[in-house]
């Protein structure tokens, strides 16, 4: 019975064969193929670390024959054989998974030394020194990595040895004083794993790829799977490859270099190297390396055979690539090529100039950029530098990306007051509606408590400033004006700096970096509407809103949150004495107040967004959100109103809700005081007959929140429906609108046939649908979802990417009833999850028509969204 | 072209054509067809109400031909005929659907009558002032009903009448008044309508015909509808009877009757007459009606014919009837005859004796009694009496059965003071855990917030103690020692009354009638275990809850709560230590003196339950709840537990949370604080142990709260599996287990399958499943839910009663998924509904295991359980 193909010598493989050889065996064999100096090798496929675990960590039936193949193959190809006395075969040993994953084995190098094949090394190079410190490093390596012998011990027998010989540095110890040391390490591996060193090449090989295999399920390996959503069963695989040594004197050497500049993305070769040394010297700093261009002096041949081995790269790949090499005694050797990482900028002007340059067509372009990383063009950025050597006080969540410096302040008054001659933080246990005239003023937010859907993160993406929320470590003190972390105490006027796109808080002051225009951004998003299905809408609130949105290329409004228009100036004053009403006559008497002024932000919104839809939620907050909860405030506010401060307070403890999330709030408060829906519902037509009449073709579309049960909607439909026909009566004009619901409470999910019944169009709240799918408060979740995303409960944050496999079947779900009942039922979502890519890609997949998302957002959803479009396209073509 | 058949001569239906002929309509027919003397007449069918409205509101074709044919074989067979001048036919006219439905039309009685055919009536009756009495009805019935024209015009034509002859009494007026006020009557209908009292008797009969039709959809029955579940679209037949007349002299009368004594259920005829009366007289209460024995001395040949008839009904129906019969002239007619209504005693008095004479066999038995009516027997009642006279202060929900009075108290420091020498009514804005000793000694709770599943229900219920919930209207100042409704204050010491199972609240002492041991009842349960297919467990917290569990049958433990039993005594110091340990080790040791207390609490409650399964959810509220809120309290507690006050507090406010339902409970405790589920396993399994050494077969079920991804019942079921083998080893015994978990997200009924993987078996906690599937928190909703139900929004309190066709559906979902990935999965539902007949059906249909409810309610559940079982079983042999 011959077994399976498990073991690939390079050059059987090929580039597509990531999975199976792991990315780094892939691109071995490729190199191998297309005719570059890789050393000779072979991969052991990643079906046999699934297969290892599979028997209980044991190796496949045939394995070991198909290595001891592969082995005589490259002993032959090398005129080498292992243990040789005089020319023996040295290899690396290296783990490769088909993502780069760190956390997995390092490397393992000068496998095949042992007491005999050391004397052939140091024949062959005729330097002793240089035999026994390849062997000391091998042992090292091996026991540390291999055999898990605390590394420490090691480092001690060396720093003994230095002592010892009274020198400071590893290059002064001499070749006996290696050999000595090879000895120390043995017997520290003996003492500590009971068992001696391995002096069997086969044997130290075996014990190599176990070790690969075992890498693979160690806890960091599994978080960082966790982290980043790659599945536990794809293996790694094995990689062996005979050693080449840029140490063998000045005719050798070593480097790494990217086929182009990875921080601009400038089509020049970018690297640097070092003369006699090894791979890890490039890395460890011990030695400046010289620039690549200086190869051209010292080695020309060796230079322009780079030079060369780059443009084939490019070509071959189409894209930037990152490369190892080594040049033993002349000859250069290619050890690794990968894609390059690059910074944001210099990906933009990758993609456009290969383009431009006809090397790769618009689609590839477009899934070569990360969509997260135009943040780091669209928002400011603290200084990379400054950063680094900064001291972390410590984390929240990155709640809205960019940066942020300023003077601490703990309310919005002082925020208003000591912005007009300075920057500031706003600092809050949580925001409030209350808030935002301070976080308006602001230069960056930073809260105790809440999630990335919390009132802080919504509101500040909105705005497109940086946030970082839920920093559960952080103590407010608003009444004593200052915020406690440990034992740091933090006053109001000392400066800190965020960073809302990585969630770390500062001390004192990190310079900022302004984003530049970027042509190639502008370049590369003028290609997206080619291929995105999707339609990119805006959460937009205020004209100014609108046109950011417009400006960054959104296709209509898809939330328009009216009670944040509430706040602004003495409006906030009708909408209370609204809410104090003790009866409809007087409610209705408090919303006349507010109908002429929202109708006048409905009007500006129209106008800006022109004949793009425009929707509009009714009013969702419950009516204690705009009550003042401080007793210094009802005082005075229970003043301006006329109303004692008994009174008011009452009213106030009357409104209070155990679980506001779940209370009275959304088309609740509509179908109790039907007024409030009304008053929107004509402040909505009579912009929209005031605009038709001059010309303009708005398309507004009326939204009613948290609907849960067929009656709600149907009721409010048609009220909404009746103001229309009013408002068209009155003013003559006819106008085009829509209505329909936000479905975000679970019950609407699985009753979705009979919404779409009333309902014109659906659009998903899925914030609201994932807290209340998982019953996870966004306010209160700080508390518990580090602690589950650090134990792997969680993958990720279900507020800030949408839950696929619970949240994302109920939005299927609603869709497919939806649909079942009206066939043009438009529906999109508006949740936060709008802006986010992997959302976005479900999004896609499932057939919404549009997502929305916060305006800075718009360039990230436009670039998700073509991307989703091309790839699934091409996955269906495979 | 024949249509369909419409309409139905008495005789040609039977009693099974309820739903096309309505109740009245076929137990007419089916009384002629066993010969009983029914004043002939026909039946148009239910199908046509319906046609009614889909063709708008028109009669389909064909119905006047079928009616005229029937109103010709209705005057042949009375030899009489419309507008007859000597012997006119006159006719009533009724609606009567399926389902018994008040707010439909009334009857119109004397159609035919015009100003020829009064005159035929006179001249047959040979009284003057009865034909005129009999048209002047008409008229004004007829306007009224059919034309709509205000009720008060008549009456304030025949009050001038009076006025004008100078009487009293309707009596008082002679035949040409009434002749007169005909002709007034008329213009009235003229003067409101424009058009005339149609004189035409076919006009009369289409006209009154179209108002049953129209009442069918008027607002009061549609909102009827609503509130009972009763679909919109079965519609009402018309039933036109030939007129008969009790008060034509003293040979004539009318009565109504029941088969048996509807309030005790002794067989015995029981009913009352009077003899010159027309069928509202006997209802309107201005002669005082005569006791049916009477008429054996009065009429003993009709007495006796009676007798015969009810001997016969019953021996046909089978069942206790209500009847309703007339004398015309010497001769008995029968009107009507239905299932007579009847008092929780009496239904099972006349249940158990139907089955001990073989009338019926169990299964019907069961069937008959509504399981809601057990309440009336379990708990204690108002005396009806003395309720009816006295005056509702407000109401709240039904959130307890049974009824209470007692002086006012505020807090539960007070009801355990007072109680000592006296009865107490515990009054509260809402209560929390703190609450509980004051409501273990309290007559009844009284909140004003709060649902049918909010805290104080639910405990009320589990101690089977009155409570009325969410009182909306009341304001209660704890602090002053009052609350107030509307202008009304009501102070501490105070004495009110609540009914629990209305939800009144009265002002003073109104006696209160002690349940009684009925054997009937003992008798009636003694059967339902033969019958139903669910388990029914309680949901039990205490050994004597437990006791009382077993003792009204319960087959187990659904739910037992294990944070109730930290208020207890001593215990709540220990958990307070726990919560605000800084550290794990803090935190075990005050664990460590939990531990000895909590397995004592498992050991009894096991003890009690022997070998039937006791679920044991672990610790689930949020640790705030344990925590004093008031200043005073948390000084108090500070010192008792060696904190500054400053410092508690500051915890305490660390552990606020905006939505607590959503927030750090559940699995998400055991989570982050895994020491307390070891503690609580450990606890649950030593207890086992004991007794298993004992010679017990004890089988506890640990149940993990609040599961919404697999990895959280992974990680907590091993960790549980672990301390169970832990301890087996250090007692050396064995037992049974099993680990299973709480479905209550939405998400954990998305992903059941994969839970299953891990769970043994699944409860469903329908509260919060209810409360995250429509996004209703149960302790706010009492703000918008009234609203809601009121405008037909939701049929009922989804809190109380399973809302099917939403979380329902999630359960289902959850259920299938469930069982498919785990064959053997237990499951069961463990939330209030569990309670609650119309949930268990479903719960039956979709083949759960079992369901759970408090102790008093086990009786309720196991006969609806029974029911569920009897009468699904007969409509699939259908």
């Amino acid at each position: 019975m011959t077994s399976k193909k498990y073991v690939y010598f390079f050059g059987e493989g090929k580039k597509e064969m990531k999975k199976l050889l792991g990315g780094k065996g892939a691109n071995l064999s490729e190199m191998t193929n297309i005719g570059l100096p890789v050393p000779p090798g072979f991969t052991i496929s990643t079906e046999v670390c699934n297969l290892y675990y599979d028997l209980g960590e044991r190796w496949p039936e045939g394995l070991d024959d198909q290595i001891e193949e592969n082995l005589k193959k490259l002993e032959e190809k090398m005129q080498m054989s292992f243990s040789d006395k005089d020319n023996p075969l040295l290899v690396s040993v290296r783990s490769g998974a088909a993502v780069s994953m760190p956390g997995m084995m390092d490397t393992v190098l000068n496998l095949g030394l042992n007491d005999t094949s050391v004397r052939g090394l140091i024949v062959k190079t005729g330097n002793e020194r240089f035999g026994w410190d390849a062997y000391r490093r091998f042992v090292q390596m091996f026991g540390d990595v291999v055999m898990s012998v605390e590394h420490d011990r090691f480092e001690k027998a060396l720093q003994a040895k230095k002592d010892s010989r009274e020198v400071k540095f590893d290059t002064e110890l001499s070749g006996q004083d290696l050999k000595e040391l090879v000895e120390d390490y043995k017997n520290i591996i003996k003492d500590a794993k009971g068992k001696s060193f391995p002096e069997d090449p086969r044997e130290q090989l075996r014990m190599s790829i176990d070790a690969v295999f075992g890498s693979w399920d160690n806890k960091r390996a599994q978080a960082y799977r966790n982290l980043h959503d790659i599945p536990h069963n794809i293996g790694t695989a094995v990689n062996v490859q005979t050693m080449v040594f840029g140490n063998m004197g000045q005719t050798s050497g070593t480097g790494v270099a990217f086929t182009r500049d990875p921080s601009t993305g400038e089509n020049v070769f970018y690297g640097e190297y070092l003369i006699n040394a090894q791979g890890e010297d490039v890395v460890a700093g011990t030695r400046t390396p010289q620039p690549i261009a200086k190869l051209e002096e010292e080695m020309p041949e060796n230079y322009e055979l780079l030079m060369d081995i780059r443009n084939k790269l490019e070509d071959h790949y189409r894209d930037i690539q990152d490369i190892e090499f080594t040049i033993q005694e002349g000859k250069l050797y290619m050890l690794q090529t990968r894609t390059g990482k690059r910074t944001a900028a210099a990906a933009l002007q990758i993609a456009v100039d290969m383009v431009n340059n006809d090397f790769i067509d618009k689609k590839t372009a477009i899934t070569r950029i990360e969509p997260q990383m135009l943040d780091q063009l669209l928002h400011k950025q603290l200084d990379k530098d400054a950063k680094d050597k900064a001291q972390m006080l410590t984390k929240g969540l990155p709640a809205s990306p960019g940066a942020a410096l300023g003077t601490v302040v703990f309310n919005a008054d002082d925020a208003v007051e000591e912005a007009k001659s300075g920057k500031v933080i706003l600092v809050r246990t949580e925001t409030s509606p209350e808030d935002i005239q301070g976080m308006a003023v602001a230069q960056g937010i930073l809260t105790a408590r809440g999630g990335m859907t919390s009132h802080a993160a919504v509101v500040a993406r909105g705005m497109g400033k940086c946030c970082v929320a839920g920093a559960e470590e952080i103590k407010v003190f608003e009444n004593k004006q200052y915020f406690q972390v440990k034992d740091k105490q933090i006053k109001k006027g000392d400066w800190i700096t965020l960073d809302g796109s990585t969630g770390e808080i500062f001390i004192g002051k990190i310079p900022v970096v302004d984003p530049e225009v970027n042509e190639n951004m502008e370049t590369l998003m003028s290609w997206v509407n080619d291929y995105k299905k999707l339609g990119i809408r805006a959460n937009a609130d205020t004209p100014n809103d609108s046109q950011v949105a417009r400006d960054f290329g959104a296709e209509g409004i898809g939330l328009c949150r009216t009670e944040h228009m509430f706040f602004e100036g003495d409006r906030i004053k009708s909408i209370r004495k609204m809410i104090v009403s003790s009866n409809e006559k007087e409610r209705r008497e408090a919303l006349m107040e507010l109908l002429p002024i929202q109708r006048k932000d409905f009007y500006e919104i129209f106008k800006v967004m022109k004949d793009l839809p425009v929707t509009i939620r009714l009013l969702d907050p419950p009516l204690h959100e705009f009550l003042p909860t401080e007793d210094d405030d009802i005082e005075e506010i229970a003043k301006e109103m006329g109303m004692s401060f008994d009174d008011l307070k009452s009213t106030i403890i009357s409104l209070h809700e155990m679980n506001p999330m779940l209370g009275h709030r959304g088309c609740r408060l509509s179908i109790t005081y039907p007024e409030i829906a009304e008053m929107q519902a004509r402040a909505i037509f009579e912009a929209a007959a005031d605009l038709t009449k001059e010309g303009y073709d708005v398309q507004p579309e009326v939204m009613v929140p948290l609907v849960g049960s067929l009656m709600e909607i149907k009721i409010l439909r048609e009220k909404i429906v009746s103001v229309a026909d009013e408002v068209m009566g009155e003013k003559d004009q006819k106008f085009n609108y829509k209505v329909g619901t936000m479905i975000e409470v679970p019950r609407a999910c699985l009753i979705a046939d009979k919404i779409a019944k009333e309902a014109e169009f659906f659009s998903f709240g899925t914030n609201d649908l994932t807290q209340m799918a998982y019953g996870f408060s966004r306010d209160d979740s700080g508390k518990f979802l580090p602690d589950y995303i650090e134990q792997g409960i969680l993958g990720r944050d279900p507020f800030a990417t949408l839950d696929i496999g619970g949240v994302g079947q109920l939005i299927k779900m609603g869709l497919e009833k939806g649909r079942a009942s009206r066939k043009d039922l438009k529906v999109g979502i508006c949740g936060e999850h709008g802006g986010d890519p992997k959302s976005i890609d479900f999004c896609h997949e499932i057939g919404l028509d549009y997502v929305s998302a916060s305006p800075y957002r718009v360039p990230v959803a436009r670039l998700a969204a073509a991307q989703a479009a091309i790839i699934r396209e091409e996955s269906e073509k495979e």
